[in-house]
């Protein structure tokens, strides 16, 4: 038996009940593979597998033949944590043999948010000390005394600060619960040749354990010009052009290693 | 003729490439108005209308007949600046009988994102001044030097603070550009009696010239069980429950007045 996991959509987290801060990922690419493997099996006729998909609840989703959903788990998740405590409590479970994390989750959550005319008060009304390198300063800026409760709507009549903090990294968790799981993961970078791409690649499957990592650059996200590069043990694989045939590019590499276990 | 506009969904302001600030919306109660117009027209066999919808690309869509489709104008918007834009252009352009701006807004942009870090020590190298009140710092806080370029991704390995500013407020803007529009105002609020929900209605109508304004309270939002106060000139003319039941409402008590125009 198989165990597979795939993640997929951009977390959002919380601000106050009508506005949230969120990661931008339609989750298509997440789907893809989904839909890939499932043809991986179904080519081969075999039905000993279970995929567990965790998804964001603005992640593209299509219906599912009865027989194709037999064969899925769906898990809904929203913000950073809830993402977390998904992948913790699956991979602590669950023996996943393959695990796909395509999902965009926010690096930050919210800490407080302050008017900026109070923030400045309580900063000002700190006792003159500038040689501690700004510690003091700093320490209000991470925790302010004078913020808004996060149970009420924001005033809209003030600009204010939004203070947030980074979240728990998921990707490590995947290896540390279960050093055999075969790891792929993505990285999107901003404006950068296809060198530094490999390089960040490459670090991030150093970093984390994962065994490939398939990374893109923001401009060349479209549809059917998606493209980036695939890479395995520091090297490309593959490039890729269009999401259905990255996802297809990743599904056949992975199951090169251990499709018949 | 009559001219008819509407505005659904949530804005979503940028913040970079993959991150942005959205109000959550789900432009629901602004389609089943415009579902509630068309009906109305079509049981009256009339023809001489025009609706201009104003949306955000999060808002729920449903297909519309050929002929439901003949009749509606589609603008697509995403954040409050382009809703601005959109709004000054149509009202200015065409003399609108009936606004139901039912859109969540983003009250804030994004001004800046600094690292908690650089931003203490930015505002630690001020000359200590402290009888300002904070206005040295607060102009930091608005505005600091140190800060990272909004044409690159934000590196996630330090805590940052978001600086917003308030963005133009559209609703004003469509009595003043036509005095003879019948504007519908919407005000969500949050653990609110009703009693506080009219008062807010009608300060609401009093600063924009609503002629009738529907106030909500969060906890009360689902599909079949949302609820809310409508109002025109400081009385309550109907408590309807359901989003559909609400749309209707707006819709027959805006027609009332100058339907027949």
């Amino acid at each position: 038996m198989l165990n597979i996991a795939i993640t997929a959509g951009g977390t959002s987290e919380p601000i106050d009940g009508v506005r949230r801060l969120t990661n931008v990922s339609t989750g298509l690419l997440g789907w893809y593979c989904l839909e890939a493997i499932l043809d991986y099996f179904c080519a081969r006729k075999r039905s000993d597998f279970r995929i567990t998909y965790i998804l964001t609840d603005t992640a593209f989703r299509k219906v599912l033949s009865e027989k194709q959903r037999s064969f899925v788990d769906f898990i809904p998740v929203s913000d950073a944590e809830s993402v977390y405590h998904a992948v913790d409590a699956l991979t602590k479970r669950v023996p996943v043999d393959f695990f796909i994390h395509s999902m965009a989750i926010s690096d930050f959550t919210l800490a407080y948010v302050a008017s900026t005319e109070e923030l400045a008060k309580e900063i000002n009304s700190l006792p003159p000390y500038s040689s501690d390198a700004g510690s003091a300063v700093r320490e209000v800026l991470e925790n302010p005394a004078n913020r808004y409760s996060l149970t009420e709507k924001i005033p809209s009549d003030r600009n204010i600060i939004l203070g947030l903090k980074r979240t728990q990294k998921v990707i490590p968790l995947i290896k540390q619960n279960n050093p055999d799981t075969f790891l792929v993961g993505f990285k999107l970078l901003k404006d950068v040749p296809e060198e530094e791409l490999i390089r960040v690649a490459n670090r991030l499957a150093g970093e984390n354990g994962c065994d490939m990592v398939f990374a893109n650059e923001l401009a060349q996200l479209g549809e059917n010009n998606h493209r980036g590069v695939l890479t395995r043990s520091g090297e490309v694989v593959d490039r890729p052009v269009g999401k259905k045939q990255i996802a297809e590019a990743i599904v056949r590499e992975m199951m090169k290693q251990g499709g018949n276990k």
